[in-house]
């Protein structure tokens, strides 16, 4: 894996509506933690085996959907090199300070072709309840609610998901892990890896820009993802499909929404993907399979629902 | 992960003395797949989700214990380069031609400090049944035995750890994830990893140079542990402990023997280890938790029975 | 349990317009274990964990749909006290003797106000490898494909599902454990046991009589479920629904269709009803939940597509 | 099943040295409900997915042990024949009044040859927060702790088991579903069941009169138990063994203790049973694969640690 400078993907700041809701679903019925709520409204959140601070922002605003997807780097320098890879392909960033979220370090913005914007960053502080280290117990607290392991992927709706990937891929170190393609070579989906994931971020091809589909928590396996059916059909939350599989990724899925309409997804059962393994290839007649691996067909939601 | 050039623990080469009873154990039993035999009489298998030739290779002998581990690098450049580092450090290598091993390219093999040898590799040819690329099924051929999905790590004892433990991060790119310390900072076990996995390679202080403690396969989750823990009791398969837990790692675990007396492990569970997450330290009082984490204690043959 | 004389579904017999095909399928892919075939060309089929000498019998035939379903009862003594309660409730039976199938002894057959063919019998032989029973062990025989446990019970439609109910508690001992109710109080199906089980035989009500909606296997549980899913796909079962969890019983289900268009399902995860649990209702208009909890809404085939 | 009128174990009583640390260990860890405190101090328990008022009592006292097992029989009408049962066999009874216990109607209390106290009744008030069952949910609350389904069964030891057994044959209607002989015949442990669950009640042949080996509860499957192992190496709750499996039941289980020593349970997975499936017998050279499948032999404590 030389050169990989990408760690993974660190945090996403979401859109919601009513912060209240927000909490009850993020915090008591997904089961994040809030570490810390800012002067400016926005909330902090993380999983309970995540180290640092947050993964998870929620911004108080009018419409749903996502601000921003960070990506955690490995060093300064890291980031350094990232930005000038960055520039030499023609992207225009922009710094974000230290500060302006709690407890994260200077940020590197960018917005990829597809319309979203992103972040690099090396720095943020440690949670002050991550996982233990000293003659660590398996958690430090109970796990509740859905008991995510941590925050894992966003995929993201766009028009120019050839640049996006071409950007990831050539600035950023990722790897084309599984791909759906038209037989003219039309690439509609691309599941990218900066690590041993199937996917750390993925891309639909769609008519508009900068859509958001759904950010996903792992979960330790289809057992979890069981209970979390439960939970979402006791507590009233409304399940978009699931429990299921993906054909991609071999996910075993759950796909819900927030009270504002955000999608979100548990995940569990995927494959380890290695630089030397060859790309998974759909072909367009069997997208149906390729997402819902037991149904065969996609729903209306799957390509219509965006935030 | 800058320049991280060994991918992953890429076949481990077992002595066995009853070559029968040692495919009923490994292919039937474990379930992995005979993938070629050859002329010397050396069996080459695989798991199910493994794309190359081969990752356990059954070597007819009067004794037990392990010939060699390997590892799979990135490609011809990073083999280059790693030799490079280990000569540096003063190790002596030795080329190993391709074709030694059926469908493996060109060598590097080093003698550890704790008497073990160790091969890096960049080329090994594709196994003919690999996993679906093409519109993929979640797999090829219905999972039996106890359904492995790769062989995982190997567990290690000798003399100096302490000089294997530096050989592995300061030439070959891995990070101490878990170590067991005394009072006075001497290192009993260290778990090693070159990539997102909790170890790929794991070494525990010991009098004896050279000894091999279990080669480890990878299960889906604690079903599939459970599962496995059936199939040894009905199939007389001598249990060494298990179905339980590690502390460190987290993993699910049992462990248990080959016909030959060479420890195997089903495993399952385990976090992943990012390069900024911080190393986990058991003291030596709390050994018995981190090795058997519902136990509490070792049992005699963990010690004492290595091959 | 005073004077609970029928002890279980003892078999189903299902036309098939296919042996071969179904064989593969009730053989290999849900997994159970062909006993015999008859000069008939009829087939009997068993579960790995059932004692009795078949469970479901294959009859080659032009349509597919149920022929009969048969409950065993506790000895002969009992055949006669239920034979004696039918008379009692103006019921007409019918001898079915000794031998019509393999290995079952003398049959009294009625026919429900649903149309439905029903048979009682007390004798079978065993099953030449049934369960261990000295020193057992917690298999024989590895489980493969779906891994049933036991063939567990029939979903029927039809038109007089109370006459149907009336006789099933009324002379055979069954319990009403769940049903729907519209507000003036009209059953439009109900889940009937005569053990611990959630049901042991359920009904809808349907414009036609006689008609086959399902038969149901034990799984283990919900992991169980999941990896029946996976076989399914891979061997393109045609999936009804699922993996999901019904409301009514809480039972973890997949619904999917033999080669000859039979449903049938995977089942696991209910829950024990003992003779004072009261009885649970669902409203009408929450019939969606109460079929498909996960789902909320029946899909078309629910009612649609009996055989 | 004819003429069968002991319905299950309905509660047992307790004796605990320290209620704070008892109901940390009960309602915390393993997850029961507290019902009621009554004015003498006895505080009652249930688990979420039962209907009566309780089934754990525990009641403070200087020594642990169990003072009382009792079963919930079918009515009035059964208890009354139970008892003219009871005295026929020679079993001196003694009436409990209603009230004796919170929520309890009258009971009919006897000895067994064991020297162990058994109760029947057949009236107890519903908790106030059972099962749904209008439109009901899998669960009303959200389970916590080991998420116990229900209390299960007990395991007594004491000398005359050969009495015990024959007085829940003859006089109660349970039926001999495993039991370990040996060579000359002699019964050294017996499982009985009144209903279809493998066992509602153990004797294992002990010296001393009276004892208590533990009281288990149901758990959903095996995930559940490995839940259950984590939470109780995290709160330091002393294991006994496991999680492991019984060859008798082929329950999966850990033995546990509370902290005033008495043994608990966490148990799932075992087989139905009904009347008329043969008994299993394991000789008295395979007791230890019969008690701990997976490891094959005693260990200590099972024989010697009971209260």
């Amino acid at each position: 894996m030389a050169v990989v400078d990408v760690l993974r993907p660190g945090f996403v700041q979401l859109r919601v509506m009513d912060m209240a809701q927000s909490l009850t679903h993020y915090r008591d019925r997904i089961g994040l933690d809030v570490v810390a709520t800012g002067a400016d409204g926005r909330v902090y959140l993380k999983a309970d085996d995540e180290f640092d601070h947050h993964s998870i922002v929620l911004r108080p605003a009018d419409t749903a959907g996502m601000d921003v997807c960070a990506f955690k780097v490995l060093d300064d320098a890291a980031l350094d090199r990232l930005t000038d890879r960055l520039h030499a392909h023609g992207v225009v960033t922009q710094a974000i300070p230290a500060g302006e979220q709690l407890g994260v370090g200077r940020r590197v913005r960018f917005t990829a072709p597809t319309g979203h914007v992103f972040d690099l960053y090396a720095d943020i502080e440690r949670a002050p309840a991550g996982p233990m280290t000293d003659n660590p117990h398996v958690w430090r607290h109970e796990p509740r609610g859905m008991a995510p392991i941590r925050f894992d992927h966003v995929l993201l709706y766009g028009d120019d998901i050839d640049g996006a990937a071409d950007l990831f891929t050539q600035c950023l170190g990722f790897r084309r892990v599984e791909e759906v393609e038209t037989p003219d070579g039309t690439v509609l989906a691309t599941f990218l890896s900066c690590s041993t994931k199937s996917h750390d971020i993925a891309f639909v091809r769609h008519a508009e820009k900068g859509k958001f589909h759904h950010c996903s928590f792992l979960l330790e396996d289809w057992n979890a993802i069981g209970r979390a059916a439960d939970l979402m059909t006791r507590y009233e939350i409304p399940i978009d499909i699931g429990p299921t599989r993906h054909g991609i990724s071999r996910g075993r899925t759950i796909y819900f929404f927030d009270p504002s309409g955000n999608r979100n997804e548990v995940f569990a059962g995927s494959y380890d993907h290695y630089p030397d393994h060859p790309r998974r290839v759909w072909s367009a007649d069997q997208v149906g399979r390729a997402i819902f691996y037991y149904e065969g067909e996609l729903n209306d939601r799957f390509m219509g629902v965006v935030t």
